[in-house]
């Protein structure tokens, strides 16, 4: 795949040309065609969006407004979902894939997705995104968590069925709650991470509880990472428990994290707490970014837009300044890419051409303005144009 | 100004005729036209929006990115802004007008501006507004406040400008951080009730203070709209202080701001505390919403669309159901019309013709996916088309 990008910019900076031979990035500054030639209008350059947390198996994304009805615990959401979805016909790879192309259209090259593996669906909805991601095959890449929504050990046969997952190639096992919903952290995650070591898998656990609960798991989730030699492989989304302890504790939990390589994925959702992106850059762990939940049964908020999502997290941040805001976008693009262990991501020479261009003039503005995408180009082919 | 307005839906129903005669809603049904007739595609009719609390003065909309180098506290922001206005030749119609323009195009058909009055600036803000309304006569409407950004007490001067103002027919006085930033809450409230009193302007309070402090400050504002009879007339922008206190103190308060019918105006900005709008409803204390800045030195983000700032509100106060979607909704409408003390405000038949269309089936669906504004009406003329 060949391409030459003239008039965009990086940084901020004047224009320049930008040069795809094979799909990865040959070059900068004037340079011959040997294959299509666009001109970028003086637009911002920036790397594909990594959609690091989402959920494809559950949107209604295409249908008509659906009324939530989801209740107001953890508990009621999960059975109202289970209680609803077949309402829907889900999961399904329609929605999924209508909010896939959603995605592309808005820059996001990379897409990590929870789908719910429960008795009842048993692997249908890893079959369903499967389905939605190969009618996008070239457009972006998508890889999968095993999620127990449901419970785990709470929930006889879930973990034979996440294991089955694995075995089918998913490239993540994930865990949900392992005190507040499971009720058994230590077997929780005993299960999940030895899925995950005999597997050679990821894991990426959703972890809502809060305070003092959720930094003790956070605690149990370094520990095992460190004990099988996980490091680098690990996520855990939402982990609200980071926020809400003491400054003490907070700071050697991000050591901790730092030095295991883990992950902490946040979607800057409702009026739940938010990451500390700043200390966490300053102490060396890494965050990523997702949409988490899209018009879905749990809430009708979400677009599938990255870029809208990069600037809740901005915006719930109180960032103001432009290297503030680009913290939050480090989150969306190489935080994420890091968390999805990719290879040659970024705009460096080499790396694979997957970016987009936006109308703005500086990577913060294009946060805060979120205008539409002109281009996206993926493995160094154009995969959506406005 | 008559016009036909046919195929809109009200509220989810089924689509209906609109009927508007010398600027005001004649009748609901299949009506003959004598005037304009305008096919509404089956969108929604929602009442025009109101911009409760927003700084037209400051606004930099139009111009290109300026990075925010706003500092981190309330102090740093003031002086940042007033050493940098100047650069940007603020106060001036120009933005204030552009930006007016944005917020038209998407609905907004009732505005009140916060405009900074300092002994720099005498007036020369209130005049930069007045020019910019004026620019968009018959548009939209919009009100303002005379504001002591600065300082009040702390800056000698000020206080007499705002008198100034309101005898020049500026609609309200301001103030700000009675406590928190003017260091003399009596004297501060006192000040500004004085004036309310005497001229009977209404009064538009700042309040970043919070918890106890805040709280404490709400109750002398209340105590004061009593003791002057100035109850309809006094509303509090932000009031983060009616957070972060036990439930029985908070509900002695939406207690006394019934009472003295005090409207709370939040833009549910950054991470701090939004009021809680549902029991803010079951108390009958007023919620409206506003933009606060958009696009300034205190900060890049806005964009002028109420219907995205009621998305952050429900968002925020993580509603999501339809009716409380539809509780922040209200508070950007009817909420906000309560604050301005305007008559004849809504979607009855007798009501002034000021509301829009919005591609959407049913309210929330118009506060969650705030697709383009189709046609914006004012006063029964067209004011916006897209």
């Amino acid at each position: 795949m060949n391409l030459l990008l003239r008039n965009v910019r990086l940084g901020g900076g004047d224009p320049t040309d930008v040069l795809v031979r094979d799909g990865r990035i040959a070059g900068f500054g004037p340079a011959d065609a040997d294959g299509p030639v666009e001109d970028g209008g003086g637009a911002l350059l920036l790397p594909g969006l990594v959609d690091a947390h989402c959920h494809l198996d559950k949107t209604l994304w295409g249908l008509p407004w659906v009324p939530n009805t989801s209740g107001s615990t953890l508990a009621d959401r999960i059975s109202n979902e289970q209680r609803r979805r077949k309402e829907f016909g889900l999961p399904s790879p329609e929605p999924a894939a209508a909010l896939l192309d959603a995605m592309i259209a808005n820059g996001t090259s990379f897409v990590r997705a929870h789908t719910d593996v429960d008795p009842e669906l048993g692997l249908s909805g890893i079959e369903a995104v499967r389905e939605a991601a190969a009618r996008h095959r070239g457009r972006v890449t998508v890889e999968q968590v095993a999620f127990p929504q449901g419970g785990l050990l709470t929930r006889p046969g879930t973990l034979e069925l996440l294991e089955r997952a694995v075995a089918s190639g998913v490239e993540n096992v994930g865990g949900i709650d392992p005190a507040g919903y499971d009720r058994d952290p230590r077997g929780h995650l005993d299960a999940i991470f030895d899925i995950a070591a005999r597997h050679g898998c990821g894991v990426d656990l959703h972890l809502h509880d809060e305070g003092p609960l959720g930094a003790w798991e956070i605690e149990l989730v370094i520990e095992r990472t460190k004990a099988l030699g996980l490091a680098g492989k690990v996520a855990i989304g939402h982990a609200f428990g980071i926020c809400g302890i003491p400054d003490a504790q907070q700071d050697r939990l991000l050591e901790g994290l730092a030095e295991q390589r883990i992950t902490l994925t946040t979607a800057a959702v409702y009026d739940r707490p938010v990451p500390p992106l700043a200390k966490m850059r300053a102490a060396g762990a890494n965050a990523a970014c997702g949409n988490d939940g899209i018009r879905d049964l749990w809430g009708p908020y979400g677009d599938g837009d990255m870029l809208t999502r990069t600037m809740h997290l901005a915006y719930r941040s109180s960032f103001r300044t432009d290297p503030e805001i680009e913290l939050a976008l480090h989150a969306a693009t190489y935080g994420g890419a890091k968390a999805l262990r990719l290879k040659d991501y970024g705009l460096k020479i080499g790396d694979h051409a997957d970016f987009f261009l936006v109308a703005a003039r500086y990577p913060a503005e294009a946060v805060v303005s979120h205008p539409p995408r002109r281009l996206v180009v993926k493995g160094g082919a154009i995969v959506s144009r406005r």
